[in-house]
């Protein structure tokens, strides 16, 4: 069978918490301290596999996330989300949609964000279909001249 | 031949402005008003050619994006502009890179964006692989306790 | 350079009408007999890098599409342009554009078909995003109880 | 916890029936009433988050669906359920799956449709693999000389 | 409802094995000797619902992965994975994990293959919204001049 | 205007090789270096434009394919070759079509690549079609009891 209903992942044997040592455990560690929980997500026991790049991932990912830069921390948590819902990533759904309510969004800003998704999503297709092609002058999106 | 270079659309012949009358030159009209430009651009000359579906779709747009809502108007054309890179439609993408542009993004913040969407383009296609399990505790995103 | 803008494909060498022998020369003659045109469209002229692929492929295409079946052509013309306009190759798209328009679906018909592909785009990101549950009693599509 | 197993949607909290007022109750009633089915499916509960949209969406998805215009309900049935499968929405999948059903397909038609979705997604990434050139003459699909 | 948690496909009836007889009963028999399994998979038994079509995809899968070729039988299920991962397609991607285990990926083979599509998954998206543009000259790929 | 034909990315400005300085100057040796070739490729050029993300990027890029691993450097390539096609990312494409046929394969081979895409590509929406159920046996492919 290729399901076993009880483990983190299906595809490969994580390393688990108790079981990191070396720079798996260092990792382990940090990933708690910086995001704050008390357990070490499912994703990164399986990217454990490989130590080096256990280590890669994380420190690009928060270079690209662990600060505000120029977008800010929410409107990167709402990229994120909305990357995850166009890939249909089912686990990167639930984590950043609980990411984004604690965050701040309420239940009325989260659909207002489904709402551009469902627009841009049917547009996007639309344009595919009838081959539009570039205008000649320059316009600056569907939301007004801000 | 599928394609005339000379077309906006190569798929069906669009309605121009010079030949649009009743509720498309009423469409053309507030279209260009709202968004501050002086022509209509392809898209909506190819969509006019079903002028209650013209009307329909400028109005669920201007809904959803013409005014500031819950997360802003610079984040909303930021996630329209991400979903058209994920949708991989040329035409969008190079309306949206312009208008976050002209909303104030410089290279700096537009290449962050990118960032952000090529961190999580990857993780979302790396637990799609590992058929990742839901975790048994809630976290909140990769970009530390905020 | 990778792209040789005077290749029918920049990836490889295709196989030239006056090149053709054997099973190629037969399925290319099969090809323009069967659709009706003077030449070897660019796809094929690929895939005979491949005799047998080139036929197995063209055997299981006319299979499909070749017959009326229960969906009838012009249905089965529509799907393989919505699937086109899918998978984003433009290529197919502009086979497909040509095809159900020479099979009779004039500009009105052919945007009521990105019409629905628009609302389906949009609805399918937004069930997504919403992590929709399947509802407990089963209803048959949104345009009404025909 | 991100999926709570009882919810309708794992992302918001819907509108249930008996909590609806106003322009939801209207909507909710016309739903049922247009469907000709005795509840409010879960995508349209969990719009009603936002009254406004719910109401927009409702009537831009009657439009586009709910009369037969060029295509046909049957065809438009059939498009709504290959975009679903284009786009890996489950939930899409099974509510139009059912309805091409109920409409009339058996499931050798269905098949049938399945068969047509499988070549063109097989020959779509084929030709962007091999990066085909548009041909220089017209031609009208797979199908034959039509 | 539409889905039957007993069935093996929620969409269409599959032929059973003991309700297999002419081709289909035969493309079984070969099927399960040819897999070196004592079953048929609920995929072919869809299939079998237009026995024609069962037996040209047979084929058609048989003539491309059932011997080595150029590629050699490892690469081919290696991009067979790659490919159902890219299409999100969870049946598939549970069938292929099983078999590149089987045929010799450990854990840390299985990871690397997820660490490029991990990278190549990200850059995609990147360069597709950089709009990068072909290089004047060539080049070969990001791991070095081999 | 989006598009300026001149420029190697239509989003960013990049950074020519003339111009930079500093960790984004000995990044660029460094590529040209490892990569063997005399010129930055446009990609790198444009995510110049955070020096930072230039260096993370090229180093988790050398970690995964810059050396032959479990997998070998021409499967990687395949691979890399693949998930571009999937995107649907051109100039991804145009890269690694020339990689692979650098490092060996010939028209008959790449085709063969081709091939197998094109099974699965179609197989993977065919089982999504059909919400094939996971069988309760394991087996392992379609390529026979290898």
């Amino acid at each position: 069978m290729s399901n076993d209903s009880g483990a983190q992942s299906a595809s490969v044997k994580v390393v688990e918490e108790e079981d990191a040592t070396g720079k798996v455990m260092d990792i382990y560690e940090e990933i708690k301290t910086t995001l704050g929980i008390d357990f070490v997500p499912n994703m990164y026991r399986a990217l454990a596999v490989n130590p080096d790049y256990l280590e890669m991932t994380w420190r690009k990912i928060q270079s690209v996330m662990g600060e505000d830069g120029r977008l800010g921390n929410m409107t990167k948590d709402i990229v994120a989300l909305t990357v995850s819902i166009m890939s249909g990533c089912d686990y990167c759904i639930g984590v950043y949609s609980d990411a984004v309510k604690r965050a701040g969004l309420d239940d009325v800003a989260l659909l207002e964000l489904y709402e551009v998704i469902d627009v841009y999503a049917g547009l996007n297709r639309l344009n595919i279909g009838l081959q539009t092609k570039t205008d000649e002058k320059s316009w600056h999106g569907c939301g007004g001249g801000r």
